[in-house]
Order: C-alpha cells, then sequence, then structure tokens
C-alpha cells in the first residue's frame, strides 16, 4: 500500500478498527466510498454529529442525545421494573418486542474477571442505588446466555436479594425455528423442566 | 429502532450504504464505535481530510491527493507500458507483486451494456489520447475473468490494434493453491494450451 496517498490509508485504519472488519474488507469498503463524493461528506458529518451529542442517560446509562433518554423520560413507562441488560443492542431486541413497559438498566459488559471486567467496572452500584431510590419491585435480568452472563446474573441476584426485590432471568428453552433434535442438552433440559400446559 | 436518537439512526445509514453491510450489521458497528469516543472524532477527521483531499490523477484516474499520482510522477517507472485496469483496488493487487514497472491506466468500470456501462462511460477515450501522446508500446489488459471483463478486453484490444501497439492480457491458468480436480474447464483448457517447458 505503499503508493497509496495517507488520507486513504489513514481512512482504511479507522475502518480497520471496527470489529470483524479486517484490512481487506476495510480497503473494499473506503474505495467504495471514494467513489461516491457527495456519500463522504454525510458520513463525516453525521460522525461528527454523534461525536458532538453523544450522551449517556443518567438513569439507565443508555446512549441518548440529551438528558434522559426516550424510555427513562416516558411517562407511560413502568419506573419500579428494571431489565437488566449488558449492551445497548439488548435494548433494541427487547423494544422490538413491544412486550414490555418496564425501563431498562445497561451494565455496559458482563463480568468477565479474567478480562478484568470486575464488578466495578459495570454499572451495578448506580443499578442498587436506583433500586433502592425509585422503589423498584421488579427486576428482570435478560443477560446472554454465556458464562459470563450466567456469572453477572449470579452475582446480582445475590447482591439484590438482600435490597427485597422479586429477580427473574429470562426463560431458557428451544428457539423459534430450531430442531430438537440440534439442540444442546443444557437448552433441551431447561426446556422440559419449563414445559407449560396447552 | 424508534426510540434511538436521530444522530445514532443517522450514523447506522451511512454505514448501511456500503456495500455488503445490511443493517444488522451497520448497528453493530455503530454501537462498538460510540463507546470510543476517540475513534469517533479521529474516523471524522479521516473522512472529512478525504473529502478535502480526494483528487484523480491526470493521468491514470488513480485516487491520489494531489496533481500526480505516486505512479505516475515517478521517473523510474517506463512510461511507454500501460497496464489496463478496471478498479482501483487491482492497482493494489497488480503493485504487491512488484513485477510491474510501467504505468496503469483505470478504466474505472468494465462494459456492461445492460446496466448502461457503455464505451462512453469509461476512461478509454483518455486511454487512446495517452496512446498517441506518450508513443506507448506495450498496452496489457488486466481485467477481471468475467463476461464484462471479457467483452471489455475484445472492445479494447479491436481499437487499440488501429494505433499499433502490442496488447497483451494477463495468462489464464490454475492459481496457486488450486486442485485440478476442482477448476473449471475453460481455465483447465487454457492452461494447457500455455503449458510450458520445465
Amino acid at each position: 500500500m505503499k503508493h497509496l496517498p495517507d488520507f486513504i490509508r489513514n481512512l482504511i485504519d479507522e475502518f480497520d478498527k471496527l470489529p470483524g472488519i479486517g484490512p481487506k474488507t476495510a480497503t473494499r469498503l473506503v474505495f467504495d466510498l471514494l467513489h461516491r463524493q457527495n456519500d463522504i461528506k454525510s458520513f463525516a458529518d453525521a460522525l461528527n454529529e454523534a461525536h458532538q451529542q453523544i450522551h449517556f442517560c443518567p438513569e439507565c446509562f443508555n446512549l441518548t442525545d440529551d438528558g434522559l433518554c426516550n424510555i427513562c423520560s416516558n411517562p407511560s413507562r413502568d419506573k419500579t421494573t428494571i431489565c437488566v441488560v449488558a449492551h445497548n443492542q439488548d435494548v433494541e431486541a427487547i423494544e422490538k418486542t413491544s412486550e414490555f413497559e418496564g425501563v431498562y438498566h445497561l451494565l455496559n459488559g458482563l463480568l468477565s474477571p479474567l478480562e478484568g471486567v470486575t464488578p466495578d467496572k459495570l454499572k451495578i452500584k448506580e443499578l442498587v442505588k436506583r433500586i433502592e431510590k425509585n422503589n423498584v419491585q421488579e427486576v428482570i435480568l435478560a443477560l446472554d446466555q454465556s458464562m459470563e452472563g450466567e456469572a453477572t446474573g449470579l452475582y446480582l441476584s445475590k447482591l439484590l436479594k438482600e435490597n427485597g426485590v422479586n429477580i427473574s432471568q429470562l426463560a431458557r428453552g428451544i428457539p423459534m425455528g430450531a430442531n430438537i433434535e440440534y439442540t444442546d442438552e443444557v437448552t433441551q433440559s431447561s426446556a422440559l423442566k419449563n414445559s407449560k400446559k396447552i
């Protein structure tokens, strides 16, 4: 790439930093973008706007543009039910179901002591404070079904039981579209235990 | 996505325009980027710089920052041998071999009448002018081995033969690492015809 102008190499480096995008894909994206001059400008403007406006909701720590996020500032949402999630995308996923009427709390990650993510790195202290302040009755843990998700769930449930709130977690079972044959044993045994009358 | 702030939705839209990136990947990339505030700024700066500096070399139409590109302005490159390619990435690919000492000419695409890419949409007129002006002796067609690449090659060879230049195209054969068993017939028959004494 030695004969490429610096500005192209810089741009390739920026794309290369994104997760799942390597130098080859980054180069392809940059060359495609460079042939659409208006889009370069609007892309740069969108990033600048994001840099100026980005802001975390002081209640739930979700990304927002100003003050409380749209969910926390919505008077029709039930402030005494908190759904605890690890990432912003999880809020999107649950909101899509339109089934949840409470508010969220973003931990900004999952416990993973080996990678240095200890409880003080997550927004756990803030969750406890919020539960005490708002007289929260119900906490739903919507965490990934992974080692880290499990560990975070266990840690939180032990911690929050002291506050006398009801703690539940998302049901584990066979997902829509899955073949029973190819489902792992842990999922199958959970699904069996939680099977429902129809 | 209705409760996401506008600036996040705009940014997702910009990523979504890139080739091979759909709304789900765009959302994942944006949320990852938004958690690295310094990177948002440097990404925006890189794009702004690209928008200000982007410029096509008046000789070969490759992307450059100012005046002639690094290859055209290099006095040690042979200006009488032109390698004709379709895209900027092709220049990168050939430069990596360090085997070619001539200069390039970018067509900015391949002939595809069904998609409206007729000869006047490509930099073909400019190629002919350049050949006449610089007394070019040798033209190497390095075009994709596709219907469009083949058609463009045929069109150019007919056109350029009138100028009395030598025209060649990249050899077709079995690529490194390929199994003969899985190579298609067209490639195999070309490889057989062009087999060399060892």
